[in-house]
């Protein structure tokens, strides 16, 4: 039980680490939301086509927030898995929030750029920054998950093969968003966003159907 | 036991994210408070009425704080009564936390325009914003206690009116400063005001008889 | 025992919260300091000046991340003592994060303007931030302690007078740095910084001894 | 046992805001990367040469993500071996949670001045500023284990002679780093960069084999 004792102590402080650090990413995502700035005399509807003018902020912002937001919820179902802990999988956890928090970065690029002739640049960039969040998400769970390292309990081979497609999903389609930047600024971005609604949507139903 | 057990941890760590956005969220809108730019000889009197003139700044700032922590603290007491968690649950408290870190944009922008011509497209956005948080407010709680879906206990018929009839004041009553920004920004921001201290004190009363 | 278990929740939560707007305020007054803009071709001893030409940035960030620390200190150890909470308490905790929250911004005036004529407003505003913050706390303590309507245990006559008249001490000095602002800021803010010395030190060693 | 309690208590307190103060300080490094501002008409490899343009930005944030994790990740391996909590301990834990929070500043200075003549001084803040991460380290630490003063169990012979020479480590590397700013800048920022990347690999195994 000594042993038990510790190692619980371990996910829980780390659990409460990651929150507070998918808790603080998405909240200073609203910084990046700047407030027009016009002359002294302009009026209502001056004021309101500036807001709406900005509408790449807000939609960068919504496509972040509920990515993170689902990032971390299955982040959350997944750690109800894991008991123990070790310094390669904090190592892993640490790659997996360094993305994380870095996300506000191609956030504001891209609420900048989309209707610019950089935008490709700019979407190619924040695509691949998903992409290389899916990868270390997979890495996280892949470590934890082989040979049941460090697992509570052994994986069911239906959890470990469900999970896993699940899992690779996400690096395919963002790889797939990453590739069509270079092509098409409206596919790409566009993709990001239907993949935010759907695992919205189709997501948070599959996850309940589990539990 | 073993089914127990988990709901009780869902609930405990949406709760903690929550409160971390919470905390967040009303501690960033600091940011929005700009120290005045004033020439390199400008004296103490010209500073203090610089700092003066951006009441605006401070009213929203306090409006806001307040509104964020009631409904914290309402978040906190309903939360209270919640047992079991669920991923739509989870997605409608992301909702929930996606408009409450929202907060700092329109009341940077309100502050920016709350004197200037353009100020009853600010205050439409600002009292619409908190339309929207009191609308996923209802979301939240109703999906929760329909049927005692996650209900610790069973809801008593008179909690159940109750709580409903108040949360439905929140809708209602942006609702009106919503539409009174069209017309006159004073009634409008001014219905904001009342509201929060309203919230503030006869709330926090209710609160009190009832525990 | 049904009562005692929700007060004793009660009191972690708001005491969570608390700790996170405590942590998030003093983290936030980084953001004060501002890394200096010069030319292309600037060399490192001008960069070094510079730097050096901000001293009121770091003593401002200074004094303010020890004052709330020390707050922090004080409010974890009196919350200690506390076992129940009601709505009016959690209402005086808010209206003392409110203030906490509120401490970059004075921060950064006094750091814009504490070697410009304008120096005696921005050291009144920021010493009268640290009053208001004294006051609050008082009130914070007072209504919790009144008759130990909050507390785990009665206390002890000496404890309700000891703390009853360190707390005492904040009010009066800052009130005495607030009145000296209008006569000589050396004196006002040198005055915050012997305090924040003072229970860094005294404090501290006070606190031990009691413990 | 009516010590004990309140003495756990207090430890997980303290590890609580620390963690969120670790947690802040690591999320707020993403605001100093700024979003190039370029004409309308840019096109995307303008846009991305700026980007690359850039990239002291990302390495000083790399290195300072790195590194407050590494600090991060030892805090916390090094209080699970701390039962006790003290006022002097809190000071020196203050202390230690100062320099991380500051750590955005120094990470932005050099971002902005790495490839310009003052870099040097830039540098030299840089690593001095770890510097005093490792020394606050050291006191934090040492303060607990003199004479097993605030330790749960006895620290073995072995133990306290491994972890009192790896903490040497870094002020030792650390003064290196800070002496050879005024040298060589590639060799002071190298450096620092070596160690990041050798705590995170060398320092994950050795916590792996001692765990």
């Amino acid at each position: 039980m000594s042993e038990i004792a510790p190692a619980e102590k371990e996910t829980g402080r780390s659990e409460a680490v990651s929150d507070g650090v998918f808790a603080i990413a998405v909240t200073l995502l609203v910084l990046e939301l700047k407030v027009p700035q016009l002359g002294e005399e302009a009026g209502g509807l001056e004021l309101w086509s500036a807001l709406l003018a900005r509408w790449p902020s807000y939609l960068a912002y919504l496509v972040s927030f509920v990515t993170i937001l689902i990032v971390w919820v299955n982040h959350h179902r997944l750690f109800g898995l894991i008991q123990r802990s070790d310094s390669r999988f904090m190592f892993l956890n640490g790659l997996l929030l360094l993305v994380v928090t870095t996300i506000p970065f191609p956030t504001a690029l891209l609420a900048e750029y989309l209707e610019k002739p950089a935008a490709w640049v700019a979407c190619a960039v924040y695509s691949g920054t998903f992409f290389l969040l899916a990868l270390s998400f997979n890495a996280f769970w892949r470590y934890a998950a082989h040979r049941d390292r460090l697992m509570a309990q052994p994986l069911s081979a239906e959890q470990r093969t469900q999970i896993g497609r699940s899992l690779l999903f996400g690096p395919i389609t963002y790889g797939i968003a990453f590739a069509l930047a270079f092509f098409s600024v409206a596919a790409s971005f566009g993709l990001c966003i239907i993949l935010a609604l759907y695992w919205a949507v189709a997501g948070f139903e599959e996850a309940t159907r589990k539990a």
